[in-house]
């Protein structure tokens, strides 16, 4: 190599050697089920495989991709796993993976529209087409005051916007106001929100952090933000921001985005929109009404890089005004003036965000509105929709477990119940429940606390997941909880403890029908009848109405034909 | 559709698919020299060429490639041509690409080590190899109280070292002491350093942009630096962050890392070096002396995406103090809690940046270091220094033009010198020549202004730039120039203004080896003998005792045998 050039692009290398890594991709996806999906590797692995020095000769494409094989892969999470139902998807595609494949191939980086048109120009273009799938107000297209922007993620988005308001309200103020500027934000909004206060310079005791509970099921209540806010004002103090949230990381909430917005309206108050999540969700119209209340927002975020099929990362922002972002964020220093910027003719997206540099991250998002359309993306939310609700009818034909809110989208929050009168019992179990499915490498779920009880979640979500990855999902679940239960049999337990227990049927999911029937528990244990409604906590269960045969083949067997209303079971047998 | 359910992601057509895109970009690299490097496209083309909302149904790949082809490349502006030699570089290799590919294959969200472990352990790996090729202090090490982390951008790296630093200072001081804290920059450090200040909240008038001159080759000078902090402390402020550059914007200069570090260690204030650019440059030996000072640094920010031939984005920085990051930068809500994170046996890189999420970049630049090396990545920096040399060569050997300051690393400062006497040109004529270079679609090159003139930068940078495009680069200025400087021929025009001015030569570029003749001017106009120094700003060019022959085959041909000293040519004929 000394003396020799080195030819770091050269198509026919870039040929060869891409389709190369073509196979290695389309090779992982065919077999991404042989992999435990939560890396089960200990901190510090990789150290141990890796040399402590770069190469000084180069080495070929193949010593790489071994080590990919046999080093790497073994301490990958495996996001698109279809057992993956961790924290929320991050999802990958065939046309969002072409999209990151051109993005790189041309790798271009467009500050500016100059720097590249076609970046800056396709990336209005498209999120004008996502906006009216989301049909969103028009103050929100590039044709008003309006606009968006790909952010990289939805924390960096409530950044720009959070910096646009307090700009604006400084500049009103003065500088000194600082320490007056107050944000609102739910005990349920994402901590993005608390970190991009912190970077803002937001003081501390500024951040109202404000209660919600299980009663609006852990939604914002807006008497709670107008009281808030008028203590505030009153004692002299700015009511500078307020984040709603549709979809809220914990348990997919949905803010009551109307009347939030009004009161931030009538207060000044720039109103931000964080449906990162559940945004996705909003393309069908029987889910956008969650979006009601819209027309009120100053800022609204949708990540397409997570359930929008658009490879991470693409986290999208409208604003109603995009001079706060830009008057906010430019700079324009002289190695980057232009005649197009001059004239005041082009959109320069490096003043709607915090970096200067930024990729072509709109091919991708257009490449999965065209390969798919429309109606792709709608069907495909609506599989996870109806994938979700099949895992969550398990979940209720379960006494065991219990749902602690109601499935808005592809998000169950449910949890084991602990033994009656032991409560206490309830964080402990469902914490070595989660790390039990989770150390089997079949699925991957998260958790999170509501209520103060620890809870485990189960979002459907990665483009792999068919029903029978929720069949399996449950079963590991079911049979992890047999497990944990069984020092706690005797006395108060019930039912089908084996680890055997197994899920018969493979029907369609297909909403409520009455008189589905489910079979559980092969287990060797014994079989107690559930009890009616044992109080707070106990092992009741809310039905709705599914019939759901449990046929215990242990020593005791329980059979319940149907299950009627709310809190209680009648038991057939 | 409607009904049926969308595989958004099959391994085969994953693969099907993928063979087509690599062949997509595997032609475009092939094809490259054919587009215009900076796009000739008019503000909105594209809105004219695509519908106005998404498709319903889904459409083929083909549709969309040929509309890559049709539509979209027309737009793009050519950061990989050859040709390319505005701003700084960004590099696409084989090795980033193939990296970006697998990045976006596994499609990870990286934002904890539980997340991915690989992502992070890798990460935290190869950057210690970057930091061994770069020689830097064992105190940026993993394995000491620093680190290193992704970046998106060297935006985003001086933001989260000034947080860093603020949020320690304001530990100290209290929130309240926010309007005292001031930042020095020198007029040549990137906008980035601005912009951080505002994104942070620093007062306006606390950030303090010191003067630099061509005396100094527009480095920041201890002194100047001294003396403000001195002041500023004297007044009670608190001087909390002092930026440096090595390789600035502008003009690639090099601030006096060991004057400045030690100033402010002095006065307890946070040492930033910002070598986006010039940092790679520093692997090779002879290069490594800019980083001397280095050791007094808290920061130091390398772009890996600029030229080191990983894809944007990779924007590494390194600390001193991971802990300063930290404690800014994290969250930790209840969703993301894990054993590991909690055992304290980890890193997370969520705390150590903006975004929560983060895509798998270390393989990329993982990539780039094992499939070139060590060797193979100082021979592709010496290769462009050596061509950025031979420009350089051109450019002092046409009187017409003046080089501004002396090139360090691959980019070159020169402009086209006014007519004699009419230094008032000089703007207007540089800022034509550089439309009408860029019009041609055979360059892209951009400017700056330094000491109030109008200078035009070309930086040499693209992997795919070989002499040929050096040449051809030369052959477009010089007859851009020739046409431009047709209006002052009369009285003070010189030799050779004919459009047909070109390079003979193709000899490789070797150093400065005597009596390499140059044979230009081929037009028909007339040319002049070129005057001996007239006085500032007038013809006068600087020499280094190259060889030139200019044979102008107009109506007066000047032949110049050879060029001596500086400042003056003898003219042999």
């Amino acid at each position: 190599m000394e003396g020799e050039k080195l030819k770091a692009m050269d198509s026919e290398q870039l040929r060869e050697y891409g389709h190369q890594m073509v196979d290695f991709v389309a090779d992982y996806y065919k077999t991404i089920e042989t992999y435990p999906v939560l890396s089960q590797v200990q901190p510090g692995y990789l150290r141990e495989l890796l040399p402590d020095s770069p190469p000084v000769h180069p080495e070929p494409l193949q010593n790489v991709l071994d080590d990919v094989r046999s080093k790497i892969l073994q301490g990958v999470t495996h996001w698109q796993s279809p057992g993956y139902f961790a924290y929320f998807p991050s999802n990958s595609s065939v046309a969002g993976f072409l999209g990151e494949m051109l993005s790189a191939g041309l790798n271009i980086v467009g500050f500016s529209w100059i720097s590249c048109p076609a970046a800056t120009e396709l990336e209005v273009i498209v999120l004008d087409w996502l906006a009216k799938l989301l049909k969103l107000p028009e103050a929100f297209m590039s044709t008003g005051k309006g606009g968006a922007v790909i952010q990289g993620t939805a924390s960096e988005a409530v950044l720009v916007a959070l910096l646009g308001a307090r700009d604006k309200m400084l500049k009103k103020f003065g500088k000194e106001s600082m320490g007056k500027l107050v944000v609102y934000t739910a005990d349920q909004t994402h901590a993005s929100v608390q970190k991009a206060c912190q970077i803002a310079g937001i003081y501390p005791e500024n951040i109202k952090i404000l209660k919600t509970d299980s009663m609006s099921e852990y939604a914002l209540s807006p008497e709670v933000v107008s009281e808030a806010i008028s203590q505030d004002a009153a004692s002299g103090l700015i009511p500078l921001f307020l984040c709603a949230t549709v979809g809220t990381t914990s348990s997919s909430a949905v803010d009551p985005l109307l009347g939030l917005g009004k009161i931030a309206k009538t207060n000044g108050t720039w109103f931000h929109i964080d449906a990162a999540y559940a945004g996705s969700a909003c393309i069908c119209p029987e889910y956008r009404h969650y979006l009601d209340g819209i027309e009120e927002a100053d800022s609204f975020c949708m990540n397409a890089h997570k359930w929008f099929l658009t490879n991470f990362d693409c986290s999208v922002l409208w604003v109603r005004d995009r001079t706060a972002l830009i008057e906010s964020l430019s700079t324009y220093p002289e190695y980057l003036r232009n005649k197009a910027s001059e004239a005041n003719a082009v959109v320069d997206y490096k003043d709607w965000q915090i970096p200067l540099g930024r990729r072509f991250r709109s091919l991708k998002l257009w490449m999965v509105l065209r390969l798919y359309g429309q109606e792709g993306l709608q069907s495909y939310i609506r599989n996870h929709i109806s994938l979700a609700k099949r895992f969550e009818e398990f979940v209720r034909q379960d006494s065991r477990f219990e749902v602690i809110t109601p499935r808005k989208f592809a998000l169950l929050c449910f949890r084991l119940l602990p033994p009656p009168n032991d409560e206490n019992q309830g964080d402990k179990l469902n914490r070595e429940l989660l790390e039990a499915v989770n150390s089997t490498g079949m699925i991957f779920i998260s958790h999170t606390v509501l209520s103060g009880k620890y809870v485990l979640r189960l979002a459907v979500g990665a483009p792999l997941t068919e029903e029978r990855h929720i069949d399996t999902a449950w079963e590991v679940l079911q049979e992890k909880a047999t497990t944990l239960l069984k020092p706690y049999r005797n006395g108060t337990h019930i039912y089908s403890n084996g680890s055997g227990a197994k899920i018969e049927r493979r029907r369609g999911s297909g909403g409520k029908g009455k008189g589905r029937a489910a079979e559980i528990g092969k287990g060797k244990g014994r079989a107690a009848e559930i009890g009616k409604g044992r109080g707070r906590g106990g092992w009741k269960r809310k039905g709705e109405g599914e019939g759901v045969v449990f046929s215990g083949s242990g020593l005791v067997g329980a059979e319940i034909g149907k299950v009627e209303g709310m809190g209680g079971l009648k038991l057939e047998k």
